[in-house]
C-alpha cells in the first residue's frame, strides 16, 4: 500500500510498504480523509521531534473498518471511524488518576507508530470511535483538532455570557472560536496577523478581529471589553502573544495556554499578582471524543469551514506541507489515499 | 503623639505629631504593638513605592479603642482590637464583586494614610475587628501577615493530605507553613538559604527543608514526594524560586504566587503545558480577618515562634529597619509606643 514516511526535516517521501498483519484486539481501517496538522508541519520544518524515522505520519484522520483481530467487539467491518490517537501506559501515576493525556510514556499513531497517511493504519480497539451516517468523513478527520479546541475550552474559565481573546487563528485557534460559540461566550475576539484568517474567524463566529500589525490588542480589546476579558487563549506560542493576552485580562482572569513553545518568554509575575490573574494550561485532550463526534456530526461547530484544500497522498509535500508553508491564506488540508475521493 | 514618618529610602524620621481629629465613624485607637513588614522595608531600602511623603508607616497593629466618632456602634472605648488596613473605592468592579483586594484605587493605612508606628492611629469603623482576651496584644500585631498567608492558601489546591513546597522562609512563608500545616498537608518542604530560618521552619511545622544552596531543590523534592508536590508557594520573588517551584510540581500542580516582582522572569511555557500545570496568584487578603483572629487566638498557628524582636518606637531605625537588613536570623520585629510595653 501507499505510505508517506517521514525520514527526517524536509523529507518525507510517498512509499510502497507493507500492510501491518492483524494481531489479536487490533484493527484495520481504511483511511478516507487524514488532515495536516500543525505539529506534521513541525516535524517536516524542523523536525525530528516526536516522529520516528520511517514513521508514517497522521494522527488526524476518518475512514472503514476492514478486518479486526480475534476479540475486538468495539468495531464491525464496515463501521465508519476515527482514532484517538495517543494511547498510554496505563499504569502511571497520571493514568491511573485518568489523566491518560498526560502520562510520560505516550505513543501516537502518526509518530512513534504509523499513522493515517496512508491506505490502511491498523490501531488497538480502544482508540476507536464509530461515527454517525451525518458525520462525513473528511469533517470526521477534523475531529482530533476540534478534541484539542474542547479540552482547552472545558479546562478554562470561560463560562456563557463571558467575554474572551483567542491568539492566533490557525485551525486550533478557529476551533476554539467555534467552542467558545458553542458554549455561549459573549465576546469572543481574535488576534490574527493574516486578513485571510481573520475573515474566516468573523465567518464562523468571531464577534471582533484585530491585526496587531496596525492595531494595539489590549486598548482594542479594552474598548469592547472594559477592563479587559475573562479568558485568553494563547493558540499563537510567541512571547509577543504571551505578553499581550495577559495584558487583555480583567482582573481574576485567565490565560490559558494551548501552544507548544520553541522559546523562552520573560514577562513579569506582577502581571499576574496585580489583579490575581493566572495561567492555565492545556495538552491534547481526554475523555471527550464522543462529545466532539456529537459537536460535529450535529453541525454546532462547522468543521466544513475549516477545509481549505483536498488533495491525493501523492500531492502531500507540494501540496500539503509545502503550501502550509508558503501560503497563509490555507487553513486545513485534508490528504485522501484513495483516487476516487478526489 | 510620636509617630514614625517616612521621608524617602533610608529616611524614616520620629517625630512629634498633632493627633488626627475624630470626624464621625472614626475610631481612635491608642497602639500596642505593629509589625515592621518585608513592604516596609522595601520602602525604607529602596522606596517610595506606594509611601506617601510624610506618611505614619505600619499597617500590621494591634491597640486599644479610646475614641469613637458619632455613629460607630461596631466598637466601644477599651475595646481590644486589630486594623485591616486595606480599604477601597466600593464602587468599582472588583469592589462591587465583593473582590475589594483588587480594587484599583485601593488605600491603605500606613502607606497612603496615616499608620500604626504611632502612639495613635484614627481609622474607619468598617475596617476593625475585635479581638478575644485569649489573643494577646504582640500575637495580634501578626493578624494582618498570617491573612496574607491565610488568603494564599485557601486560593491554593492544596487540599488535606496533600504535599507543597515554600520557597523562601521569611515571615509569610513562615505562616504558609502554618497555615499548610492548620489545613491537615502531609509534606510541607521548606526552600531557604538562612539556617536560622530554616530552623525555625522546622520548629513550626515544615516537614522537610532544604538550603538551595548545596542541594537541588528539585531533586530533592521528588525524592520527598515521587512526582513532585501538588502545590508550590513562592514568597521569595526571584527568577531562581519561579523555575524551581515550577518544576517542582507534579503534573498538574499549581505554583502560588505570593510575592511581589522587581524584575521580569524567563521560562518556558512548556513547563506549564507538558503536565497541564498552573501558575495562580494572590494579593493581600478579603475577607478572612475574623477566620485569622480565631486561628491564632486558638493557638491553631502559633505567631509568638515569629517574633525575634521587640523595640520601642525610638529605635525603629536602628533595631527595626536596619537590623532586619543587616541580620537575617531576625523574622518579624514588633515596635511599640509604649514604653510601659518594653
Amino acid at each position: 500500500m501507499k505510505a508517506a514516511k517521514f525520514y527526517s526535516a524536509l523529507n518525507i517521501q510517498i512509499e510502497e510498504v507493507q500492510q501491518s498483519k492483524i494481531d489479536d484486539g487490533i484493527v484495520k481501517i481504511a483511511v478516507e480523509w487524514a488532515g495536516i496538522c500543525g505539529s506534521d508541519m513541525h516535524e517536516f520544518l524542523a523536525g525530528p521531534f516526536f516522529a520516528k524515522s520511517k514513521v508514517t505520519l497522521g494522527h488526524e484522520f476518518s475512514g472503514t473498518v476492514v478486518e479486526i483481530g480475534a476479540g475486538v467487539t468495539k468495531v464491525s467491518v464496515g463501521d465508519r471511524v476515527v482514532v484517538e490517537p495517543f494511547y498510554s501506559c496505563g499504569d502511571c501515576d497520571a493514568c491511573t488518576e485518568g489523566l491518560y493525556n498526560l502520562c510520560k510514556k505516550v505513543e501516537c499513531y502518526g509518530f512513534s507508530d504509523d499513522g493515517g497517511f496512508a491506505e490502511f493504519v491498523t490501531v488497538r480497539e480502544s482508540r476507536i470511535y464509530k461515527i454517525p451516517d451525518e458525520l462525513g468523513f473528511e469533517v470526521a478527520a477534523l475531529v482530533e483538532p476540534t478534541a484539542v479546541a474542547l479540552h482547552a475550552v472545558r479546562k478554562s474559565q470561560l463560562k456563557s455570557g463571558d467575554s474572551c481573546a483567542i491568539y492566533g487563528a490557525g485551525p486550533i485557534g478557529l476551533l476554539l472560536v467555534q467552542v467558545a460559540k458553542v458554549i455561549g461566550a459573549k465576546e469572543i475576539i481574535v488576534v490574527e496577523l493574516s486578513e485571510e484568517r481573520r475573515k474566516k474567524a468573523l465567518e464562523i463566529g468571531a464577534t471582533h478581529v484585530i491585526n496587531p500589525e496596525n492595531e494595539k490588542p489590549v486598548k482594542e480589546i479594552n474598548k469592547i471589553v472594559r477592563g479587559g476579558v475573562h479568558v485568553a487563549f494563547d493558540a499563537a506560542g510567541a512571547e509577543s502573544s504571551f505578553i499581550a493576552a495577559l495584558a487583555s485580562l480583567r482582573h481574576t482572569g485567565e490565560l490559558m495556554i494551548v501552544s507548544l513553545w520553541e522559546k523562552n518568554v520573560s514577562f513579569s509575575p506582577n502581571m499576574l499578582v496585580i489583579g490575581e490573574r493566572k495561567i492555565n494550561s492545556s495538552l491534547g485532550y481526554r475523555h471527550n471524543f464522543q462529545e466532539v463526534i456529537h459537536l460535529l456530526a450535529s453541525g454546532k461547530i462547522d468543521g466544513s469551514k475549516l477545509i481549505t484544500n483536498k488533495i491525493y497522498i501523492d500531492d502531500i509535500v507540494k501540496k500539503g506541507f509545502e503550501k502550509l508553508k508558503n501560503d497563509k491564506t490555507q487553513c486545513k488540508i485534508l490528504v485522501t489515499p484513495k483516487e476516487s475521493n478526489i
